[in-house]
């Protein structure tokens, strides 16, 4: 077997790089249960028809097929089509579907799992890479407050990480109903035509989505004059909502949908500026791709890092879970993690202090005393102290460099005992300092700081 | 959309199951770092023809292809076909041979991942499961001592679960030498073949064992009796190497393999029966299905559910990872979580206190005074407390409802103020015993058993 290489777009991290995604996930998950959301996981798998609802994803869909079914003799025959998972949204739905009985409303989970899209690899797109969600769901309707609360707990879960040199984040917010009230207002009836060429003005500029809303939407140049000049209005707090207004005033735009949306995202402002003042803003170009949001939507960029696009993005869907009979309308939010720890790593904005966990390495003197070497170990596990023992009985000097090449602070030397039985005290090493000094396998103790691998901001 | 199915093969838990196989590997986790055992991740996909150097699982893989791929075109053409991971072993092993010039050698990881094998479900079987993994890779070679430890750190990880339900757990013991020397010395030279039928005993009973002997690998009766009575030994302790040694001396077979495995498979038990007594027995009839074993085997059972097969099985491999030029030589054992949550689920076993992380719902006296109730909630949070609010302003009785279906154990009243102004003193009532009492939203806790859900024996 020749030596391998890395495949495109299915990113993995060393031991020190895993220890910072170890990190960040365990803090995102913490923030989220401190809100009292649910963990659950969904299976990979979805039946194809349910991923290729959507039909804008369908080609990024990878499908599986046992390798030995046979489709022509039909030994497949009794199963589904399957493919992986694209995203954890679908999935969740499929979930709140199948277990509607079972499950308490509202239902406020999170998940964390790995995403697949058969995508060409480019610089920040994975084929294979981890999402961490939150969505509640409720059965019939679902309060307005929610489409505040969870972005504010994205904010809070991600806030949680500058600790560690994740920059502030900027949650950009926008409501569908004021993009769809505005153009049906205007006499533009495809409205997610106009949203998914509104979507693209980061990436292809204003003269170029002025002309795909002319050539693929039927606009006339004045109602993509009026779409631009509604796309290029933001801010942190409710004078924007004037600002829409006037500007529907002077296109003779006024409809209910419109004033719907504007009171609700007004409220989300509101709302947003008391509870985490700076970190939201009104943004009436987040339009968002996916035709299921009916709401507020959401984008996430990292401040200095714009250009890195959304780390976080969602919305409000009404109708993605329906069994015909009930619906059950939901709001979420997903962080792209891969995306964000592969830039925090690039830039070199974070580290972890080590990439194992062991604090300290106990000596192994000899073979023959190996046993006594466990021994200690045992003790310092006993009382909650990541410790190793050392691979061979080689001199010191070469098993305080097995601990130096892993970062382990602490080198631990079992005394034994003198020619004559006395039992001489063990000692332990701080190895960056060299100090040296007597210690106890029943008593002794880590500094708070050496206990655990700590993930910090890279300066330090 | 109809209800969605679940789809056979697929686990999928409720949040309080769930709740129960996060316990698990949470615990798992702990133990393994408390061993210095360092996290990593692999993708989930290798190549397929690295999948398949192991003939005998080639039928179980899942293969992917793009959706919108067309193979004819050749539009895949730079792309490997790709296949999901059967076990979390060959792609560590892999993930060793890319990364070797920036790993540190002996290397001790762990892994907890889910995998996927294409076969026909069944009872325990499952297309998608998690697996937690620990290995230990050496670079050209790697100490014996490994291979005592590492199963006992795998009984330890398991131990560790008692204290919630799961049953005690015993370690089955064998080392491939001492099966290849006998088999060997008796003159049989497919020991390969002679170890997979050997694996069927339990399944299929020595008569239909001897017959596949005969038939398969050409033994003679005396010669499958031979392998059927070595097979049959098994016990805690030193005794055990004598037996065989025994055994051997009838049939007129002494190998030095066979020497070599009896010293190493003593001194594994002389230490186990030291450090864990009474958790490993050794078991001559421990053979593995997989080829690519060179030394100690294990399995465990958990006790008084014996019939559930091995949950936690591995083993001693010489030449998994090998680039030409070097070898890693490694041993490791692997837990079936799936199989072992299901278990303990389906024995009704284990229980989740709760299956929401929620201690507190912080009622809403009407929608204008949400922001009130946001505000408790916000300072019992800041102290690590879980917290949600109510969804909405129903009467109190349908938000002590609220909490009760969730099992959350506590629901808070804000005071608000008097017609005059005067603050009235929050309340928290304990929901189980109806205890309500004042309370400060900046020093109350509740008691540590309530903090966060536990998973405790169902009994409890």
């Amino acid at each position: 077997m020749a030596r391998p290489t890395p495949l495109s777009g299915f990113p993995e991290w060393l031991p020190d790089d895993r220890a910072v995604e170890q990190h960040l996930l365990d803090s995102l998950r913490r923030t989220f249960e401190l809100h009292g959301f649910t963990g659950i996981e969904t299976r990979a798998v979805e039946p194809l028809d349910q991923l290729l609802r959507k039909g804008e994803t369908s080609k990024e869909v990878y499908v599986l097929r046992r390798l030995q079914a046979d489709p022509e003799s039909g030994e497949d025959g009794g199963d589904k089509q399957l493919g992986l998972h694209f995203d954890l949204t679908v999935p969740f739905a499929r979930y709140v579907l199948e277990n509607a009985g079972r499950l308490a409303f509202p239902f406020k989970r999170y998940q964390i799992q790995k995403v697949w899209r058969g995508e060409r690899p480019q610089e920040g797109r994975f084929r294979e890479f981890v999402q961490a969600d939150i969505d509640v769901v409720g059965a019939g309707d679902l309060p307005y407050h929610y489409e505040v609360e969870l972005p504010l707990v994205m904010a809070e879960a991600l806030g949680a990480l500058r600790e560690i040199g994740v920059p502030q984040v900027r949650v950009l917010v926008n409501n569908r109903k004021v993009a769809e009230g505005f153009y049906r207002g205007l006499g533009l009836e495809d409205v997610e035509g106009v949203l998914r060429q509104v979507d693209k003005l980061d990436k292809i500029g204003p003269d170029a989505v002025s002309g795909l809303l002319q050539a693929e939407c039927g606009a006339t140049p004045e109602q993509a004059k009026a779409c631009l000049e509604l796309a290029g209005i933001s801010g942190p707090d409710a004078s924007v909502i004037d600002r829409v207004r006037a500007l529907a005033a002077s296109y003779g735009v006024g409809t209910e949908l419109l004033e719907t949306g504007l009171a609700e995202l007004g409220a989300l402002i509101g709302a947003a500026a008391r509870r985490a003042p700076g970190i939201v803003v009104a943004d009436l170009k987040i339009a968002r791709g996916l035709d299921y949001y009916t709401g507020s939507v959401y984008e996430t960029v990292l401040v200095g890092h714009e250009e890195l696009g959304s780390i976080c993005s969602g919305g409000r869907y009404d109708t993605l879970a329906t069994d015909g009979k009930n619906t059950y309308p939901g709001v979420g939010l997903s962080i792209g993690v891969s995306r964000l720890v592969s830039r925090l790593l690039a830039a070199g904005l974070v580290r972890a202090t080590r990439g194992t966990p062991s604090a300290v390495v106990v000596a192994v003197t000899s073979e023959e005393t190996r046993d006594a070497s466990d021994a200690v170990a045992t003790a310092l596990r006993a009382r909650g102290i990541p410790v190793e023992v050392a691979p061979t009985a080689a001199k010191f000097g070469k098993q305080i460099k097995y601990a130096d090449r892993r970062g382990i602070p602490f080198v631990w030397f079992p005394g034994g005992a003198d020619d004559d039985g006395t039992p001489r005290a063990d000692q332990v090493k701080d190895i960056r300092s060299g100090d040296q000094a007597d210690a106890d396998a029943a008593s002794w103790e880590p500094p708070a700081q050496d206990w655990w691998p700590r993930v910090v901001p890279a300066g330090e």
